[in-house]
């Protein structure tokens, strides 16, 4: 089985894809002047488009690790996490706080089955 | 291959089956005040019950990560791990200190094989 | 299929293997006084050896976690990441700051494909 690298970047993949599975880096907004919530729903909205290119969807993440700046905006972040879950059963998840980039509220990191 | 989602909640799914595997959730205590050994045996007594409901146990159990909220913990931590883990072969681990919600001390998240 | 553990120890095996994966421990440097830099080389030396050991190799990584002690020290653990991924497509990955133990700059968790 071969192994395939969705935008190989110098330090990362965007994604990775083997077998039944894909990995996602750790993806952040584009925009860090946002703030949680709307941080939170870029970061959910380009794992759709990563988890689409590799052939899978939100419904079929298997685990997420969500790192947040402020263990303070963990309400916050789950708003936009609820709003997108939508009536889909979620995933096994941890939130945990840690020290991210400058301004990045929020990271998320998952792997999800393809097709 | 279907995914199965056990005790699928408003963020989270406990635990979520597919193919081979099994991935857990963050589990934390239920008693927030307890001492860090004691919030870590509840920690592993509850993996034990939801591995137990996918169909594996602890000797299966392929990687961990422990996110305690701080390191001073480490030692106490791994009193109650090396109890709970007997004669098994241990799984590929990290612990590493984060920011965890008031008063949890440990939450160990880990990933299974089935069958 | 069965499970196998590489170098078992007390409260880690620093490999498992099962089915088309090894999963890694947290990978730290063996020289704690080293900088930022040559720790990251040590550990991708290190991770190089159990990845052999499991008949993997870095190009087959799927996705990797990179815990650091203090996100200004990103910079230079990525010049020494950069010079080891030499060619290759990068994983998926993440890099977090957390609280390490003492003198640990980084430590590495990665997940990869065998064969």
């Amino acid at each position: 089985m071969t192994i395939k690298h969705i935008e190989p970047g110098e330090w990362n993949s965007r994604a990775v894809l083997h077998g039944d599975y894909v990995w996602l880096s750790g993806i952040v907004a584009g925009d860090k002047m946002l703030g949680v919530k709307e941080q939170t729903a870029d970061v959910l909205a380009r794992i759709d488009g990563f988890l689409a290119k590799a052939g899978s969807d939100k419904t079929k993440i298997v685990n997420a690790i969500i790192y947040i700046a402020d263990m303070n905006d963990k309400d916050a972040m789950n708003e936009a996490w609820v709003d997108w879950m939508g009536d889909a059963d979620p995933p096994a998840r941890a939130c945990v706080g840690v020290e991210l980039t400058p301004n990045t509220k929020v990271e998320i990191m998952c792997q999800a089955v393809i097709g």
